[in-house]
């Protein structure tokens, strides 16, 4: 399918520029006011952009520090030894912008593992430019794929309820949670959505709201705190939402606001689905509570309440939260979708026997 | 006690001037930036603060409906009859300024009920001056009364959960919800308080954190998305939050979003009190479903996200939920605490047998 939001024309969230200059961002922290794109000429600018959120989702930050990590041998002359330095100092860096999301070190991980064994520097830096390539189309089945099958699962269902921002601006391609409603759709169904609007920062109403929107998704904004009231009284088939780290037992680190929303579709009856690609798996960890959770700035809260940081009262800001996995109803991945998940379910999807 | 956030020198949320000119408000909509007091001197002037959220609250918006309806005859030389023609349109008008809170009719009945039978228009103004003077006084003695039986309720308890603004700034005196937590702090016990920043009018960040932390009483804003985490991992004792009408049975409509906190604090094992006084009670509706829900502009929600109102998507948003009883540990209220609320624990504590 065409990219959701394409508008007749395709509009990438993340690219390497023509001109072979820069990152192309689509800065997110603009939408939906204005279609801003920024260059990105360094990995430090990488490194300000994913952390100021200009570029998110954990997909989409994958794919961002992977050609953040090409921008460290950007109009360079390096022997090889340098470059690798080079590499692995964007790598560091890269890896401190943010701690939640498992695909950036994925990513990163992949950068890493691209060999430097070329005769020249060039040849290095055209791997490296051709795996963060791979990484960015790979992210582009990996949402088709799993718009699929998710859509096969969800086929009966026609109203649904998201929080954050899990769709074709959080990815190289239609979405996670969003993906199988534009599969849905394009299977000629109607669809209706909740967009939940996620404070502090309001990407479900900013950016799931425009994509949806621009994409002729009939679309309903919501504050975060009437969800419990849209799942009590508006036949909601489904909650469903991204991820940006799943364990090796199935808890599920997402925009903080969703353990909340799966307690509340418990209670209701209503399923609860997360949907992610392979990459957001990290099997080192069983324990959700071990997910290391990012503490974002007072500001982001108290801001839009009138506080002067001075003088104001204190403040609990965690980007994310954790949904143990007996909440979840299924986890539909790329591979498969994963029913009440367990440790055993996803091993066995994850590395099905015979597999390396 | 003085007033809570009172910082050395009274402040009134609503008066009647001194100069007998009009009534002044402190304008919440602009608390914590600014402190500034509006003037009202016209009954459409009250009927517009009150529908901007100037003054809010159940209490307060009822102690205001009632100097608003002196304010029918300020600067006037009437017959008797002009007098009541002009008071009964100044209910009818300010009965129409906001639907849900209870308290805005049971004040304006007041009103209403207050004898014309006076040899003179003089003599009738101050007549409805003194019941308006009477409703405000009361509700500060109420206030108190609901703070000390709180507070005996709620004698263990240090770390508490809100939503919205149920303290002074609602009321006349010291609150609902947060006058057991004045009480307690008076007592000399240690509290901590979480405050739900309350989307989309932020009155827990902007409201009830100022009149805490200017009262010196530990406040930690949250987005309301994140009560789910708080009630999971931060050994909350109590949740506790005002109402805007109570039912027959028990059902409490309350700010949006007190619904999902009560069934978060059910899941968690937390106890979720209602505070409210016996002005708060609709005893001709049994169920809540019956309670008529204010439905706000989109705008309220779209702002904040940097939608322009003319093609931004589909908003919903209601200014109140409603809980139903079997959610709620118990109703503190000024004549007692009502535990399981149901209809006949109600009915007996507010019409007690022999009682009229």
């Amino acid at each position: 399918m065409n990219h959701p939001f394409s508008l007749g024309s395709p509009v990438a969230v993340v690219q390497w520029s023509t001109d072979d200059e820069a990152v192309e961002l689509l800065d997110q922290t603009r939408l939906p006011a204005q279609t801003v794109y920024l260059r990105i000429r360094t990995v430090e600018e990488m490194h300000d952009a994913i952390k100021r959120l200009c570029v998110r989702g954990a997909p989409a930050i994958g794919i961002a520090a992977a050609y953040g990590v090409c921008l460290s041998l950007r109009h360079k002359d390096l022997t090889l030894n340098e470059a690798r330095q080079h590499v692995a100092d964007a790598v560091s860096r890269l890896a401190t912008s943010r701690p939640t999301a498992v695909n950036l070190f994925w990513a990163l991980d992949r950068m890493t593992r691209v060999s430097s064994d070329h005769a020249t520097f060039a040849g290095y830096q055209a791997a490296l430019l051709a795996e963060a390539d791979r990484i960015a189309a790979e992210d582009r089945s990996l949402c088709d794929r799993l718009g699929q099958l998710g859509a096969d699962r969800l086929a009966d269902a026609t109203r649904f309820l998201t929080h954050c921002n899990a769709g074709a601006l959080a990815t190289g391609g239609s979405g996670t949670a969003l993906a199988p409603i534009y599969e849905l759709r394009r299977r000629g169904r109607s669809i209706e959505v909740f967009a939940d609007e996620t404070r502090p920062l309001l990407q479900g109403a900013r950016l799931t709201a425009w994509e949806l929107h621009s994409s002729g998704v009939p679309v309903t904004i919501i504050t975060d705190s009437m969800a419990g009231c849209i799942l009590r009284d508006r036949a909601i088939d489904a909650v469903i939402v991204g991820a940006d780290r799943i364990t090796a037992r199935g808890d599920v680190a997402n925009k903080i606001g969703t353990y909340p929303l799966a307690v509340l579709a418990k209670y209701h009856g209503v399923p609860f689905f997360v949907a992610a690609p392979y990459s957001t798996f990290d099997l080192k960890i069983c324990d959700g509570r071990d997910i290391p959770i990012e503490q974002r700035e007072p500001d982001e809260i108290l801001a839009a309440a009138g506080w002067a940081s001075a003088g104001a009262p204190s403040v609990f800001n965690p980007a994310f939260d954790v949904t143990p996995a007996e909440l979840i109803t299924a986890i539909i991945t790329d591979r498969g979708v994963i029913e009440n998940p367990c440790q055993q379910a996803i091993e066995s999807l994850l590395h099905p026997a015979g597999s390396e």
